[in-house]
């Protein structure tokens, strides 16, 4: 099964008709068909297929005469909701992708190579970006996670429980990360960075998710004075205009692109808002100068009409640098391609605590990402591969 | 089964036990238990239960002897997400218990009495309130009502034919209406207006429901510029600002309580919003500027963001100023109670097109509805009971 191929057997996953976008939330039906197909990709190759405590998977080629630490590819397999192709499966296909290449020409590495699917990269299901690779590296702690829970209000644990593994046994695996010697994710850009096909990252910037919560009281929407009203909505509103403004001072994004409404009826003043703040920055001052901006503005819209407002952090992540010798000799084994920094948060940056990581970006020509319309050319796909297949022979030589 | 009876049993029918609120979609399974306990009330009150094309339900009381045209009242069973457990089924339940009343008190009506379950009063499944109420009297299209879609895209049509109705025979049926001289309905008042247990209605001010859709492009949160967003969820913000103050500009009420997000990820600028207006007022010119109000503002705040944005008007009705004759009756009849308008919208409102029609109101102390703390004390319900027993007595004597 060539790249095109593998490429075209996921296509179809979780996809809906109607907009193309993909919905491949974690243990949902067609983020496990995803695993299926990474677990028949595995096995046509030969490949051990290691499922850890966290709900990752890990293909490991091991050829004889490989030893010592390994090196970690791959990427992950759940998307947002509407999301994209790219972000994520072209990293594990590519993955495969470039063990095919290095197999054909004959190449025997030395060391063994892991191709990684992380669990609920995207939070999407759980609200914890990198909830897989967190659990793994200790960087959240397990009973906070086995008590998130999904829209439907279930937990992480039962979810857990019932895809077959153990919640208890969730947490930290320096067993794991002891066989590693570095991880290097392939990815689609999801800016329009790019000039050429391949990149090199050089730092992940600092990102997080906030929980704004407006308590007010429902009502009803015809007979209730303007006066007698505590609606939640107006504060909300002056959160999501405030968030632009801040990002603007403060020289960072922050979006607010999802809420929830209770009880969201059109004739009922709504009893609650909440509203997610996801911001991002040059450097952690420049972040919490931007959050604090939002909270101080959601207060002050609040304080007027009576609407309590709780914030929460959900999950921060500081400036990730990836690991300079890493970095440059990647750069130097594709003989200089653009290195670049990134928006986006990844696996790798939380990897990279643990182990030295590196990344690779592809080309979106669209600029566009978790949405339809993130794109990567197949020659610049191909141009991944090749780019990981060279790099993975280099890192694997020693 | 006295009125307490009744309500007992009522009671925990589609109650979310965590928020003590309602959610009785019509046709969807609490709902159609109400219609089941409906039926069940009917038949052992030796009531016949008329099912008509429309989704709507009438238990008739033809005591020997009587002739003519009938004295209908009831409300309705459905209920808004999240709602109160008095706002529709108060009305129902009265309309059996005050029955009882005459039965025990032995009168022998001269006309035929009605107890109506109307269906889809508050929209909340389908998106136009009084639904079974404007099929009956022609006012909103067959076809338009067929096409109707629920929240996971199931039309009215598809939902009537699972009921056992035939989608093809809805729509205005004189027949029926021929037969009723004239509809009482009693409701929980929804404001706090009334000093004493039970009021008459004067009039229901003009009201109507408007979505605004926000179309603009969905991107990464983290990796998109603020430059190069078209995020919808700016103007959305600045369409629910925009409508608290063209409220209080024009001495109406205006309430976004419905918002629909696409995709609603957190690490995802939204590729579209949905906002619903509600808005209520003195006079239709009062109304009509809020909305266009608005639409201007939510047009302006749209433009810088390259967000495209479309106004659809979803229902509207203009003042329903109650028969007077049968107001004045009403008032005669229970000795000076207190007359007064409401913002709310009834089936009362839609049928007052056809037949002469009045209301009654029970007071509601915590002046909340279309929420879990609206509320009727029982002795007012009780003397809500009795006032209705007299109404029907004097309009069925003649």
């Amino acid at each position: 099964m060539g790249f095109e191929e593998m490429w075209a057997d996921l296509l179809p996953l979780g996809r809906d008709a109607a907009t193309g976008g993909y919905r491949r939330f974690a243990w949902t039906p067609p983020e496990l068909e995803c695993r299926a197909w990474f677990a028949d990709e595995a096995r046509r190759r030969g490949l051990d297929v290691e499922h850890d405590a966290n709900g990752n998977m890990i293909a490991w080629w091991r050829p004889e005469g490989a030893r010592g630490p390994a090196v970690l590819t791959g990427s992950h397999l759940d998307s947002v909701p509407g999301g994209g192709a790219f972000d994520g499966p072209l990293g594990v296909v590519s993955a495969f992708a470039a063990i095919d290449l290095l197999r054909d020409r004959g190449v025997r590495p030395r060391r063994p190579v892991g191709v990684a699917a992380f669990a609920e990269e995207e939070g999407a299901r759980f609200g914890v970006a990198c909830l897989g690779s967190r659990l793994l590296t200790g960087t959240i702690d397990p009973a906070r996670a086995r008590a998130l829970t999904d829209a439907d209000g279930r937990t992480f644990a039962d979810v857990l429980h019932h895809a077959g593994l153990d919640p208890e046994a969730i947490g930290p695996d320096d067993g794991l990360l002891d066989r590693v010697g570095c991880f290097v994710e392939l990815h689609v850009e999801q800016g329009r960075a790019l000039a050429g096909p391949v990149g090199v990252a050089s730092a992940i910037v600092p990102h997080g998710r906030w929980r704004f919560d407006f308590a007010g009281e429902g009502n009803h929407a015809g007979t209730t004075g303007l006066a007698d009203r505590r609606d939640p909505m107006l504060p909300f509103a002056g959160m999501v205009l405030a968030a632009r403004e801040a990002a603007e001072r403060n020289g960072t994004v922050a979006t607010v692109g999802k809420v929830r409404v209770t009880p969201n009826g059109v004739n009922a003043i709504a009893s609650a808002v909440t509203g997610w703040l996801d911001a991002r920055g040059p450097d952690d001052a420049a972040v919490r100068r931007t959050v604090a901006d939002v909270d101080a503005a959601a207060r002050a819209a609040a304080r007027p009409h009576g609407v309590a407002v709780e914030l929460a952090e959900e999950s921060y992540t500081g400036i990730v640098g990836f690991d300079l010798d890493l970095r440059d000799r990647l750069a130097r084994t594709l003989g200089g391609v653009p290195v670049l920094p990134t928006g986006a948060g990844h696996d790798a940056g939380i990897l990279s605590a643990r182990v030295p990581t590196a990344m690779l970006f592809v080309r979106n020509p669209t600029g566009v990402s978790h949405a339809p319309a993130e794109h990567a050319d197949t020659a610049d796909c191909l141009a991944g591969v090749a780019a990981l297949a060279a790099v993975l022979d280099d890192l694997t030589a020693g």
